[in-house]
């Protein structure tokens, strides 16, 4: 590259975040070959550099020979400073141990959720959201929640663009999506039914620091439990209003 | 440097591997001008590889212009395939409902206790361990529980280095911490009283695949409440038996 052979440096750890970049939640595991196919990079390049982030524990080498990513990477992640996780996290616990229903807690990253937190138990339905993970907006109950509360031209310009349709309930219509999210706005809280995943329902509500959301916060059930759904809708959105409280209290206080 | 010239770009990504390990717990926001001083780079190429870090999103410049870990490491290091901790979450999620204390898991990383999980709600006394934090074994419950099941040879060799006394009832004497450690082997479980926190002590157990110990589950409450620790130490076994359990079976499947 024109732009390697002038700065030799920036190519070198641009291609090195490369590596990292090619593992994803559906690829979190890679042969050496399949790094060097999905960064663009020579055979030997990707052994170089796939060996220097091994030695410093950013990747590791499995029992079956594939790379994957390495601990040290998770415990620096641990140092993102989050104080909405942090102040989440019992609130989720206790409207976990409360309805003994899957909670979790999500925020808006560009048009997707990220997953940030999950309470569950041994009894639980299953739930397609790991921590970490990333999925549209539409079809999830923290998506709706979110992007009721965003500004008009955001959720115009999400919905002019084609809508994924994980099932075949997923609202895709963009007169009636904008209809519903006018709903959720109104009453503080947005439902899902199988519209993400078959066999599951959902409620969510919106953490509000003034009129912005940060996260949302969602309770999932097997969908043979909907009925079950509007008496969690009051410790839900309970339970969002004093994460709201604890998060505002905790980023007015001074750095420490 | 001499590697430098002969291999440019091994040096290039050990040096943006030393900026992302400037930062820690202790340290977790970070200038430029003390990122320079901790890897020891001139501030020239640390601010040229803190903007690539920072284009890539594994740096973040937050609002008082330090910087610190970013987002997207954090969602990196989710994706380290844990059978582990996937297993153990619902079960710490069960005692921690069962109890209504503080629970964690730690795993031994070298000569100290790394904490991978926590569970923790409104009520309980806060604990000394965030996730992803580490501290040194002999003080900790999970890191007496994990070190008693370690071989005869890695315990002599813990014992016989200096030990940190983080409070003045930390045992550091080698002698009565090996009479300790194999109670601890004996029965089963190992408790703490105000040796790592003034005002807490703890109960764990090792998680054991086969007699190998692959993680610690640990109970903390207020050092006030010491005589209920008695009365957690079933639940606390019965629990550490379960992810046990899930765990061989997790890790005797084939890779999805």
């Amino acid at each position: 590259m024109a732009g390697g052979a002038r700065d030799p440096g920036r190519s070198v750890t641009s291609r090195a975040l490369a590596i990292l970049g090619a593992f994803d939640a559906h690829q979190p595991r890679l042969t050496l070959t399949e790094i060097a196919e999905r960064t663009g990079m020579a055979l030997s390049t990707a052994h170089r550099l796939v060996g220097e982030l091994e030695e410093w524990r950013a990747l590791r080498r499995g029992a079956d020979g594939r790379y994957q990513i390495g601990r040290r990477l998770w415990e620096l992640g641990q140092l993102v400073p989050d104080p909405l996780q942090e102040v989440a996290r019992p609130w989720l616990q206790e409207l976990f141990g409360g309805t003994g229903e899957n909670v979790h807690l999500a925020v808006r990253d560009g048009l997707e959720v990220l997953y940030v937190d999950k309470v569950y138990g041994k009894r639980a339905v299953p739930i397609v959201s790991r921590t970490g993970a990333r999925l549209p907006m539409h079809p999830t109950g923290v998506g709706k929640a979110l992007l009721a509360f965003e500004p008009g031209w955001f959720v115009s310009s999400y919905l002019s663009r084609p809508l994924e349709r994980p099932t075949p309930h997923t609202i895709t219509e963009p007169g009636r999506l904008a209809r519903e999210l006018t709903q959720v706005r109104a009453q503080g809280y947005a439902t899902t039914h199988e519209e993400m995943t078959l066999g599951s329902c959902s409620a969510a509500a919106p953490v509000l620091a003034g009129d912005r959301p940060v996260a949302a916060v969602g309770i999932v059930v097997s969908s043979r439990r909907v009925r079950e759904l509007p008496r969690l809708v009051d410790p839900l959105l309970a339970v969002a209003a004093r994460i709201a409280g604890d998060y505002r209290a905790a980023v007015s206080r001074p750095f420490p």
